[in-house]
């Protein structure tokens, strides 16, 4: 057993990779309560690649198979077996912009954790923040969430509101709130990492609060 | 054509009236930017008249008809007469619990306001708040919305985040959420009364924004 301190991580990224560089920073700084001890990639073009590279974080970029949105379930068990490769025992998606097959959620179980651009159940899926705008919400947010088997369904751990400005285009209201999940994600890591918690129905519950 | 300052208003209640209360308490101190003229009620024993009564301002309590959740078509007629000889021409609801026929919204083209205890378009309909804290958001809320045909549906004119806290009930939760509601509701009014704005899709664009 690690301890909490020292816990393996997993970061799981498709894009330019700002969550991760964002939880890479926190993990620096000692302030993640975790260790990212590797980055699994999809696409070898994704910007998180040559971030992780800078900071020495060993990369993997296993076969993802032939759909674009999802990562195969013949896939799967190279996946499981490079992440095992590196002792970790959670996985962050950060911009990784692939369903996950069970296998992987099994061999991870209630250990995989997503974070969407959106308050949670409003906007799942795709084009979350473009999709708030248009409808023309005024709180606009992030969610970090545990992943299962549903779209961005899963018991929310955490959640940031960010308020729509008059005069607000998609772009300024994205940048926004890609700031309000850099700082988010890390602190939700922590705490997931750090305090025990139960799942009450779809309701996490966690051990400090039920104290209190 | 009155002006913006001495705009007359009427709030529908069915309830106990915190939300007409705290509308009668902006009216009263000259922030809402109009007059509550009337108060209508579907039901004789809401809370909301005994505090009408108590301010001087007029009740009216026409016959709602047989549907509990409804505002019968055919009782509609005598709910418009009742509201225009008091030379109102802005609905506010303010946890009136029936659907309003079409006949009502259109002869108030464009402005009948609601409140409703969630960040739409989350959790529509009834127990928003039960409904969220079950769901196990971390911010849920509340938003001010022109009413339309669909349940809760209409365009947004205001919200307002409130954070669920750890060891919160939906009774400590929902008091802050009707906290937040006493807040946003006069505020939205006063912006609606006393600013233009366009709908833009089901965007509320107000001029001020634009201008920005």
């Amino acid at each position: 057993m690690t301890s909490p301190r020292t816990r393996r991580l997993a970061v799981l990224a498709s894009g330019r990779g700002s969550n991760f560089r964002a939880l890479a920073d926190a993990a620096a700084r000692g302030t993640l309560g975790g260790t990212i001890a590797v980055l699994a990639c999809d696409r070898g073009d994704a910007g998180a690649i040559e971030l992780s590279r800078e900071r020495g974080i060993p990369v993997e970029l296993p076969d993802p198979g032939p759909s674009p949105r999802r990562l195969d379930a013949a896939a799967a068990p190279a996946w499981i077996e490079r992440l095992r490769a590196h002792d970790v025992d959670t996985l962050l998606l950060a911009g990784f912009m692939r369903i996950l097959p069970p296998t992987i959620l099994d061999a991870f179980p209630g250990r995989v954790l997503n974070i969407h651009p959106s308050l949670l159940p409003a906007f799942p899926g795709l084009d979350a923040i473009a999709r708030a705008f248009a409808h023309g919400v005024r709180q606009a947010g992030c969610t970090v969430h545990l992943v299962t088997a549903g779209i961005d369904d899963g018991p929310i751990l955490g959640q940031a509101a960010v308020a729509v400005e008059d005069g607000d285009s998609v772009a300024s209201l994205a940048e926004r709130v890609h700031a309000a999940e850099h700082r988010l994600y890390p602190e939700v890591v922590r705490r997931f990492l750090g305090e025990p918690f139960a799942v009450v129905g779809r309701r996490v519950v966690w051990a400090a609060g039920e104290r209190a």
